[in-house]
């Protein structure tokens, strides 16, 4: 379940957007997911527009969900070089650092081998990381779909680096990557025509030799669909993170209607994945 | 001047590595450089790494470096979509957000199109925007100079889309770009092979349309020179914003050196820019 307290969603739970705002919607989050949801995803940028005061909030939300025993995977897309990618290593990663936590996610447009020390780091300390290969939006293509000098596409070579970073761990590596649940979903009325079949072909990342999980945000309200998780990661036994927001948290404030909510799309991707042998 | 209070820098100026050094640190930086320095870059990651407390700490030094009269770049490079962009919008450029800076950087990794609410906020505050084109580590060129179905490398792509931000404002656009001053760098004895020499020119960025900033980052003990400054940017009048950071931050912590350094690497760039036309 995403974490996500943007504005509209305070609004919309009958809170103000500011500070007491969103220690209410934390509150409320912890209580309804953390002791029956496999894994929270609080988006760091909601935080972050509080200032130090909502980072100290991010801290609480990350304390209290760990100790129901949700696992938090923190959303803060960060990425740099060499000691900066230390210092968020240090900052995320690090057991004892006041936002530690089980994984993050990461960004590599500054090359994968400048993310190592964040890959180090969790390595050390049975941390996870998600690295994006391919998001949901149709503005990442122009970058994700280039075209290295090898020919293969910019996403295909992160999913081979995170691959070869968890090659030979068992049962299975901790390095991840984030593929949006609509990255080359079919447009329109799902017949599809020639022009788009050949694009959503040359779209596709070749992820069987992975041995790490996936993140598949984009669910629900974003437009993702358990028919993508189907079409996207056929294979993947076990694998798949689908993570959802709005669509469940369009329920609160009501911690019943939350649970609830988070159980039934928690179920259908259940049925989903395991039709498909994931 | 880069404000990157690592570890290893607090541990030089005699400075214990936790809350009260990063502390210590800042007070010195904003009393050395705040007054005089054009803009002050701090690298968000380190004090991220101190968790609400180390952000509440970053607050006080941009608020401090604002009071003084330096202009603060905050070097974040985030990068999201849709309403997290807009978070993320609100965190950094929106006037009266505890973390307000003039500046930030950007990861375009998602696409330049998903960072369109932080363009937008910074246009109507008179805020600017600093996105990763080309940057200076080795582990860069695999997505950068990836290339796009139009055969321009995705560094490329980033300059012509700021340029399109830019066109048409006088005098200049307020978004920029970051270009790592050690890019395309010939390496070894500065005898170009024929390899080498292609190779710098297949890096070369087109940025005579640019009409914004550049921050050229990797000076001095990075490797970048004033020489690669003129290799570079000719011809890019008063636009280049070269940052030095562990050159001038060795010298703490006393604050007589530390202006002294600034002042030095100061002149240095002015007189390599003003010789080449910049």
């Amino acid at each position: 379940v995403g974490v996500d307290p943007h504005g509209s969603m305070l609004e919309r739970w009958g809170l103000s957007d500011d500070l007491a705002g969103l220690h209410g919607f934390c509150q409320t989050a912890v209580e309804a997911f953390a002791d029956r949801v496999a894994v929270l995803k609080p988006q760091s940028a909601f935080f972050e527009r509080f200032g130090s005061a909502g980072i100290a909030e991010l801290e609480s939300l990350i304390r209290h969900s760990r100790a129901a025993g949700a696992l938090v995977l923190l959303d803060v897309k960060r990425g740099d070089i060499g000691s900066t990618s230390q210092a968020y290593a240090q900052a995320y990663l690090a057991p004892g650092s006041p936002l530690y936590a089980d994984a993050i996610t990461v960004s590599p447009y500054l090359g994968l081998g400048a993310l190592t020390p964040i890959f180090e780091q969790a390595g050390t300390h049975g941390g996870g990381v998600f690295v994006l290969a391919r998001t949901s939006n149709p503005d990442g293509r122009v970058v994700q779909l280039a075209r290295t000098t090898d020919g293969r596409s910019v996403a295909q070579t992160v999913v081979d680096g995170v691959a070869q970073l968890n090659q030979g761990v068992q049962p299975l590596g901790s390095m991840g990557l984030v593929i949006g649940a609509t990255a080359g979903q079919l447009g329109g009325d799902g017949h599809s025509s020639g022009d788009a079949h050949a694009q959503a072909i040359e779209e596709r990342l070749e992820l069987g030799t992975l041995n790490g999980p996936v993140l598949a945000p984009g669910m629900g309200t974003q437009g993702g669909t358990t028919e993508d998780l189907r079409r996207l990661f056929a294979g993947l036994t076990g694998r798949v993170l689908p993570s959802y927001s709005r669509e469940i948290l369009a329920h609160g404030p009501s911690r019943t209607a939350l649970r609830a909510a988070a159980e039934k799309v928690g179920e259908s991707c259940q049925i989903a994945l395991q039709s498909a042998g994931m």
